[in-house]
């Protein structure tokens, strides 16, 4: 066995106690500085929320965004054998190739906004039990995949992006939304790569049945990110927590991603104030889930790829925030009139 | 005299015909390509759209955007005097110094963005007229402004931001929407840098005594634009028109930069094909003009700037898109298997 910091679930649950807030000298001096920058008031709109939040987390009124990272953490999932997906399981390791070849989107996104990439494929040829029949992972199993995740993260990153590739994980997110915030399996389950209407149907029934099966993760967040949820899920949940600790923003992406999050928030309201939601993802559930949280996507693109393409897009318009925020010249610098 | 290509309105007019159109072949083959890469159909998103259109007008599959410009043009208007802006009209002159100075939002995003940004100041000292007395500019002003914008545009850039600086000129933006789209004045009149409730209603009155002074505005694009506008916002009318010459795509920044566009639009059905909405802004009127001129914005963030703010913003969105194009690998080379 590796050693990690998670021996058992308790161990988790204790790192969600007594996490770091914001810096609170940092944020005052950011909207201190903020208001005198030659425009007009709220001229900037989100950006200036958005570069005084991240401002505070670095701890000063002039952050520089440095040193983004992407991980994306790719798991196989036992519930893609019931045709949940439009494509096949194999695709998951072959994506993973094409990751660490450079080929696909992500690192395409990566390299635009030059962010540091790194990719965990964790156990591909040892799926998840389908979750319609058993729980999908063991405990060990879970705080494994947690730990994969705290462990992949840069202690020197100034931003983290967390995401995934796991053939049928639409499902496995869908039924965590489900058991976390409560409602029907159908105002959470998506075309995911694209179903038709039919196999859509089906999948709505299978993410029924896997709560059906698990009342248990209705009462516990962890028990439905063990029961319902994946290895890449886990370990996104693992990496924005530790990024939490690391007091180092980050930005989420699509659905998958905000259901590892939301099992964060659900354990412990306010363990999401590092992160923001970079964008919402044309997947069905993703702005219920978003709300869910109460965040504001920064972008609205359409797009339902995963790999973290989303968050790491919302690098760009963060880089922009924080330039202006930190590079502006005030009133008085420039000999502005003000209003 | 400086000598320019538009002795008269005719002149301009002429520009309007034979426009080019995007380039057939290379729209075919980024289409083609795009179906190819490793992703699910579609799941880029609007990212794929805007890849292939950039694509198209650049003739080729796997275009870069490696020289982008930006351009911000300054006026001044002489119906500034009727207190429409919650700034006073010296600020016009004061931020193209702190623009040159490098001070302004719009100069670190440039810097973010890798664009280069060009200022041109349009004759401060001689503000237009006030529009609710006499047309704004004569004919010679009106195709000066424009050959300024026309004559700015660099040759070698493969995209172009225009973006403006100029108390007042949000009610001039009002004003030429109103005389282009109809509708009442209060449907395009908005807080600008920052009006209160009563300003703002003021403004709205200014703007319907605008046309009402201007018939003539509401039957010529062309005598919207001299009667009711402004000098930087002719200039914009002017590289745009320039920027489809060359075959330039185009991100539209904000209502101001919007309404120079629209004046092409509406003198010519797709004399902005070679156009994108960089962003929505929270200036009222602007949702409603990106509808009249057909356009979805990339971005909606609540910016309400100018200065090419949100269209240079939007180029990260554009460069993650096109670098997906360019860059990834097809299913055939990645080995990765369909859906």
């Amino acid at each position: 066995m590796t050693v990690h910091p998670f021996p058992a679930l308790d161990a988790v649950r204790a790192a969600l106690v007594g996490l770091p807030e914001p810096d609170r000298a940092g944020l005052d001096a950011a909207r201190d500085r903020n208001a005198q920058l030659t425009k007009p008031p709220a001229a900037l709109g989100r950006l200036e929320d958005l570069a005084i939040w991240y401002a505070g987390w670095r701890g000063t009124a002039r952050p520089e965004v440095t040193n983004p990272q992407a991980l994306v953490f790719a798991g196989n999932h036992g519930v893609a054998a019931r045709g949940v997906s439009a494509f096949p399981a194999e695709v998951t390791a072959q994506m993973v190739a094409n990751f660490q070849a450079g080929g696909a989107a992500i690192n395409q996104l990566a390299r635009t906004f030059d962010a540091r990439l790194d990719v965990h494929a964790l156990s591909l040829d040892r799926p998840t039990a389908d979750f319609t029949e058993a729980p999908a992972m063991t405990e060990d199993e879970l705080c494994a995949a947690i730990a994969t995740g705290w462990q992949a993260v840069d202690r020197d990153a100034d931003l983290l992006v967390v995401g995934e590739m796991g053939i049928g994980n639409t499902t496995a997110a869908a039924a965590i939304a489900l058991a976390l915030f409560g409602g029907e399996a159908a105002d959470w389950t998506g075309r995911g790569t694209g179903l038709d209407d039919a196999a859509l149907v089906a999948k709505t029934g299978i993410v029924a049945a896997g709560l059906a099966r698990h009342p248990e993760a209705a009462r516990d967040p962890f028990e439905a990110l063990r029961r319902l949820g994946g290895r890449e899920i886990a370990a996104m949940t693992g990496a924005i927590l530790r990024a939490r600790h690391l007091s180092i923003p980050v930005l989420l992406d699509g659905f998958i991603c905000s259901s590892a999050a939301a099992v964060l928030h659900a354990a412990r309201p306010g363990a999401l104030d590092h992160a923001w939601a970079g964008h919402v993802s044309a997947e069905a559930g993703h702005g219920r889930l978003l709300a869910a949280l109460g965040k504001t996507p920064l972008l609205a693109l359409d797009m339902r790829l995963g790999e973290g393409s989303g968050g790491v897009l919302a690098i760009g318009v963060l880089k922009g925030a924080v330039a202006c925020l930190s590079g502006m010249a005030t009133f008085a610098e420039a000999g502005v009139s003000g209003a």
